[in-house]
């Protein structure tokens, strides 16, 4: 700047005037600063406490006191956290992403633990801390908060980060953890925004018995419509990049047609104001089992590393922007809370988030492990505990919320709705940085990673082997002239003995049959130039 | 938007509420048009007067009309047009990503011809368009125009548009009309930026004799300053990413540092107050040169189709925004000229920009060609009849320098700056589809493909490998132990003989000891799996 400002008085002409300078500035800003989180978090690869996104939160801190001090006091925050630029830009590639590079074969023998964590779970959590709140606060000071208030809080804090979890559990070394709190994080996002939406909505002078009813009928019917459109998309774009072939003229166009279907599957789930998150998680599964597999080679390679790419970038800047905006000093100046008032708070909503999670992990994984038969099926307690550990984090999603719900300024209670959205930042920075850096060390000490894991992965391909046997050896046997009810009877027989193993059984037999030839898919294409295995294994 | 208003109302509980849904809609239906506008380009393909932009152009104007209509004739734009949603977000991907693919052989064997049209061709435009404008103005019946405004109008059409450039013209079949006129393109952004801030700060009361050299003063500055910044940044990013080695660990962050680091260098030279697209340009054409060897090969294949992908989508993106602008239904009503003088202005404004164009391409091409003595470097009537076809164009940058100036609403004058803005948008439109379609055949017409670009191509190489040959014997003879001076005295008799190849012989020879043992490059990293150049050569 001063070399430019002199050059500029010297010529006496300003040589730009088209843009807004503290627009420029605060992009300079943070594109310094995303490059210099990843040099760090490369540095800092081996290093077992540190990650990227500690790294970018404590960046961010410290940028926001450079600032504070550079503008002595006035201001902490170059760019004002903004819902639009969260859920419009970051989130929706990150989701698509995981969707896209989830293992899908995992993800779906998990599926029903999934299912069982991410509603029943999500809503047993909203209820405890929404009633601890309710109880506690007032003891603690806080007394203008109204019930619409506390069923709020409950629902904001019952949000769980799945961008952090991404970051502190590894696919490839515990993979039954992270499909499940993975997994629970996507389905816990559409059912906390649905309680969420729903609290700020209903009449709380007229709940009746239909209020309840009322809200099973939202989620059940924004669950499967979201799944439903996200599928339909991802089927589009295979179909449509099957049957025009745009890698003929130009490995661009696949590409970009493939990126703009996926953000549109998200912004449509919007627009009906479905979950975005749920269609896009949905979509990037669907193009990974079919469209990734009808473009070229160089579009496969391209594709993903550039999604995983962007996604990355993403998160990173989700959690500078978070660690920025936790010095939100108008806020803070707003709350106006005595140092015991806002620890007060902030250690309530942090153990509520605590029992919270534990009242459904312990009990939800019993009642499955009683359901499953099979030991390598069974949860053990201590995944039990890092499934609830992992889980503690609170993320942008809560932060979003948060100011969605309390930021309104204004009149006499407004101290005490500043003093919610400093606490909410607390709470995220401080589960964030806890709990981000010391999974990784909890996982290694547990030893899941060498003991579990490995056992887990060899029971079931041999059980997946030992099935394909059964089935050959019952067609055989059909095949020989021998009596036809037996496969049946036999198949209903595995169907109960191995339910996931057979549902996958089928669905490869309907899918080889039905979908990718009309879809494609892997080996379904009609240009096979090499394996893409060999590219997908490569990272 | 019928089920999902269906189902809230079932329920009475409005699922989503947090996203804003004119902002949903535009995004809907901006990617919606995007897709379809590539799916109409790869159906196009074989149709030689069709492209992208052309299909984006229409596309775009096409559902303006049908927002006019929805709307009852009050607005027809779903997003407005923002100066910085251009400069910020949509050139500098397609700026750099032109800079990353570059032929820089090509590009550097034509600097001095590219040089002299980017400057001295835009200055002469410049001032022809300017004079045009005051002289037949007036006489159409646009009298409140100042002197300013009409200097302003030739700086704004002066700026000719290097993203249509890009899709008319094709690297492979003519590298030497696409080096010229696309390099021209850039420089000529530079030199008609510089001119339109200068023209917009001048006092025009005060001029004296120091005015223009103050204004070539700062022109250097601009130059030279904004190359070296994107110079500087391409060789940092090379010396990071290969001290560094971040492949090691994972291959996004080497993609994510490229991208970033990129966008850092435009941003950073907006800061200073420079041309960020020289900058940028610079640094895409150093990171082709060095950090894409340095990186892992299949981050070399995502690299180089992202970055294309990306700048394809935002070329797409600006065509569509630029023909649902031309129907600001606001400017139109607020100019209240007859069409008769709206169609005066539009055809005065087209015409200045035809002879303002020839009168710099046709006679610094022949002075370019009594300059240069070997008749393979000299440039053809037809081809000097395609590079001024080809810069015809205007864009997307004039229009925003339009906005820029007259978009200031109010007072008894503002009919004329909204008939300005209107003529401006009806030139770029109609320059655009009518150029655009036209020069793909027209080039095949005068057959340049065939007889020039290959014949040009192959006295290239050969006039190199004489050179190289010379060099070599000169070499031996030195070896021998015959008199020192010789190899000097012919050193300089192959300078003045084949001055370009010369210094591109001097370059690689300063670039293999110097240059590419620190910043790495095609053959200078520890890790070279396989060779580069297959990657590059399969698109």
């Amino acid at each position: 700047m001063a070399a430019s400002d002199t050059i500029s008085v010297l010529f006496s002409l300003p040589t730009s005037s088209i843009l807004n300078t503290s627009t420029v500035i605060a992009i300079n800003v943070f594109v310094t600063l995303l490059c210099a989180c990843i040099v760090v978090g490369h540095l800092l690869e081996e290093n077992r406490w540190a990650n990227e996104s500690i790294t970018a939160l404590l960046l961010g801190l410290v940028s926001g006191v450079v600032v504070l001090l550079l503008s002595n006091g006035q201001s902490s925050r170059i760019l004002v956290f903004s819902e639009e630029l969260f859920f419009i830009y970051l989130l929706p590639p990150i989701i698509f992403n995981a969707g896209f590079q989830v293992k899908k074969k995992q993800f779906f023998k998990n599926f029903s633990i999934i299912l069982l964590f991410g509603v029943f779970g999500t809503i047993i959590s909203f209820c405890l801390i929404s009633l601890g709140a309710f109880l506690l606060f007032r003891r603690i000071g806080v007394k203008s908060l109204t019930l619409q208030d506390y069923l709020a809080v409950g629902a904001i804090l019952s949000a769980t980060d799945s961008v952090c979890t991404l970051q502190v559990l590894n696919q490839e070394e515990t993979p039954f953890l992270y499909s499940v709190v993975f997994g629970e994080g996507v389905v816990n996002d559409a059912t906390s925004i649905v309680l969420f939406n729903a609290v700020q909505s209903i009449d709380f002078s007229n709940i009746d018995t239909w209020t309840a009813l009322k809200l099973l009928g939202t989620f059940l019917y924004l669950f499967f419509t979201s799944t439903i459109l996200g599928i339909a998309m991802g089927l589009l774009s295979a179909y449509g990049i099957k049957t025009l072939y745009f890698g003929r003229h130009s490995t661009d166009r696949e590409v970009a047609i493939m990126m703009l279907m996926a953000y549109l599957s998200y912004m449509l789930a919007e627009l009906l104001s479905l979950s975005g998150i749920l269609t896009v998680f949905f979509c990037g599964l669907v193009m990974s089992h079919y469209t990734w597999h009808n473009v070229t080679e160089s579009s496969r390679i391209t594709t993903k590393h550039a999604f995983a790419t962007i996604s990355f970038i993403a998160e990173i800047f989700i959690f500078l922007y978070v660690g920025m905006d936790a010095l939100d000093i108008d806020k803070w100046k707003e709350s106006s809370a005595s140092a015991g008032t806002s620890v007060g708070i902030s250690a309530t909503l942090f153990a509520l988030v605590l029992i919270g999670r534990a009242a459904f992990v312990f009990p939800l994984a019993n009642i499955s492990n009683c359901i499953n038969r099979r030991d390598s099926d069974k949860i053990e307690f201590g995944q039990q505990f890092i499934i609830w550990w992992a889980g503690l984090m609170r993320g942008a999603v809560t932060i979003a919320l948060s100011y969605n719900q309390f930021s309104a300024s204004g009149g006499k209670e407004s101290h005490e709705r500043a003093l919610m959205i400093t606490s909410t930042m607390i709470v995220v920075v401080f589960s964030t940085v806890v709990f981000g850096s010391v999974t990784k060390p909890l996982i290694q000490a547990v030893q899941l990673r060498h003991v579990k894991s490995m056992t887990s992965d060899a029971a079931d391909f041999a059980s997946l082997e030992d099935l394909r046997l059964l089935f050959l050896e019952n067609g055989e046997q059909s095949d020989n002239g021998n009596d036809q009810p037996a496969p049946k009877r036999s198949s209903f027989r595995l169907m109960m003995r191995y339910p996931t193993s057979t549902v996958h059984y089928f669905w490869r037999k309907f899918d080889d049959k039905f979908m990718r030839p009309v879809f494609g898919g892997r080996g379904f294409v009609p240009f096979v130039p090499s394996s893409p295995t060999g590219a997908a294994d490569e990272t």
